[in-house]
């Protein structure tokens, strides 16, 4: 099933239009190529609105939000609804402060998302109003372990069932739910968190993941966490005693220039529930 | 030729202002320095029209344009236009949305530039009013083949004529123009187009160049062109099977990094027409 | 000394707020998590306050600064004064725009810094009004020497004194004084100016090293410098003859990945005066 969803990405090079913060945005434009998407940033209101149009899909990242792109992103989010493109939202740092608690939660309230991905303190933020966000991490008490899993499990589908999105919440073990189906990943490496945006490099990934199949929103979404996640295990392998994060980051966007969508169908680690 | 104009980037090491979108001005900063010169980024009205004036030459990149930079962008390319300090244009996305065009063409109105470099349907968009730019690259429409050759040519001719700029079309033939003199250059790999901004980085390097040989607009402009596909080249050589486009963009700014004027003179391919 | 000193930040964990320019961010968020620190970015006066209220320490760089940014780069400095935060400045390019000084000289007037650390040019600019910036690099005529080395160190001394705060000017030698002790450092490699924002990840390394030792501002910011610059021996001997300055900037962050507390101890080369 992943490797036609993947192997749609790579046909259909989806155009996808992205919203998001200074800190990564590089990173999430290569991993975007990598995949075989095609990716444009516009985040001023006037120009915003015309790029979501001309996208197939939009990622709306909170992270270093400011009043001028604040606006972008509700008129894009609103923009690509009436257009019928999935959007994608990454909460970055909700619970942490005011402004992007409730710029969250403004936009939850008025677009509809084909995804929300966060830790699972940003989302606990916007699903319960109680997320004890540390920074940009999930704070340690929030954590998803195995004993907590099954009341995670049944939050994750609460919030999914009342946004109608997809939730997408990453950390140690993976979640992805529609409210009906729930994908329980054990891809990735926890060296990971040790680079600066590997989670919004998942969220533009998955933005282009749901544009290239657009009915599919749930397993597509998991299909790019899968993706991401397996991109860390084998770039981790290429790691030498002399490599840190720095080559991490670049081994990671390698492997899915280098993934293909066999490949993604045989490593993909989750169980359905 | 080129070995004189690349040794005067490195033995005058110019400084360069750019304006320059958040995606790729870290790589923008890293080739200028690659190359031999000194970057600075500066696009709040009130700091740039200072900063544009210590330095030698000025690229104006719109992608990512806003409010807030559009004003910069204008008033910097005015005060090194009085200073007679050379402009670079990238007019990044120029034809995917009101506000780029828009912005690209009132520029051309306001500021004399050295070079203007883009894509293909960049480059359309502004001269003829009809590109069909997808996203930020080029529409495969547009592409420029053997068989288009002389069209492009002539139409990039005209526009050179009619903006007394250098016109530098790039894509997997190269097309830098002066109005008489036309290089047609063939360095380059394909790969190159998978990583973000590598056109971006192409433009900061045209203006160092430049601004180094501010009486050879043409040739400084054809060298940069040159020196940043041969560095396309050297980098693959380089490529492991482990490798994708994110090792690739380091592998480029280190080749430029290693880049002598005598193996730019003998890698550099083209012809003069 | 340094070594319970970087300990101290490994353990810690220290949470960091930066207000930076987006040229380097990407580079200071991933040093910062290399050392064991978490980075949090923003820089919109609403959502900064608040950030910083959530964060031990503030590292404030006035790169790129902007009318939005500015009151926000006060606003946290002055929230993290009230809350007993240490703060760092870095003066990116004071004394080459108006703008970028009197931004600077406002933020020594209205907040106490922990930490300044600039160039010899930026620091000279704020301390005598003098500084001969040449973009963002420090101009040749201001160059730290064997033969100037005792004169700036009394300007030094003299403007941390004035300041209250720990001066550190940064170069071949680095200068690292609190007005009464003073270190004179001699790590680090010339070919890491050919790197794009080594100075500001040392800015936002130092603030993780203040934040994880608030009761020791002068040794924390000296292991700071001591820290980067063996970091770039380090990466420099990993360097192959294809290497250039992107590949050294990711092997700059990796040695910092890789460093342990014992290995900064034997590692670091200063003389306290």
């Amino acid at each position: 099933m992943f490797e036609e969803i993947f192997d749609n990405v790579r046909k259909k090079s989806p155009l996808v239009h992205n919203i998001t913060n200074y800190v990564t945005v590089n990173d999430c434009a290569n991993v975007l190529l990598a995949c075989g998407s095609s990716p444009i940033m516009a985040d001023e209101l006037e120009d915003a609105v015309e790029i979501t149009a001309i996208c197939g899909g939009l990622n709306i990242n909170i992270g270093t939000l400011n009043q001028r792109t604040i606006p972008a992103m509700f008129a894009s989010g609103k923009q690509a609804n009436e257009l019928g493109h999935p959007v994608v939202l990454d909460p970055v740092g909700a619970g942490a402060s005011t402004l992007r608690t409730e710029t969250a939660l403004g936009l939850l309230k008025e677009v509809k998302f084909a995804v929300i991905r966060g830790n699972i303190s940003e989302i606990k933020t916007l699903g319960l109003g109680s997320g004890t966000t540390k920074g940009v991490d999930a704070d340690a008490a929030d954590k998803v372990t195995e004993e907590n899993l099954d009341g995670t499990l049944s939050f994750a589908k609460d919030f999914a069932r009342r946004t109608r999105a997809v939730i997408a919440i990453t950390g140690a073990i993976d979640i992805v739910t529609d409210g009906e189906r729930t994908f329980c990943i054990r891809n990735g490496r926890p060296e990971m968190s040790a680079i600066t945006g590997t989670g919004c490099q998942l969220s533009a990934l998955t933005a282009a993941f749901v544009t290239a199949n657009p009915d599919q929103a749930l397993e597509a979404a998991a299909a790019a966490v899968c993706a991401m996640g397996l991109c860390g295990e084998t770039a981790y392998q290429r790691m030498t005693n002399l490599d840190g994060n720095s080559s991490y980051r670049n081994y990671i966007i390698d492997a899915m220039y280098r993934l293909t969508p066999a490949e993604l169908e045989r490593g993909a680690n989750y169980e359905v529930r």
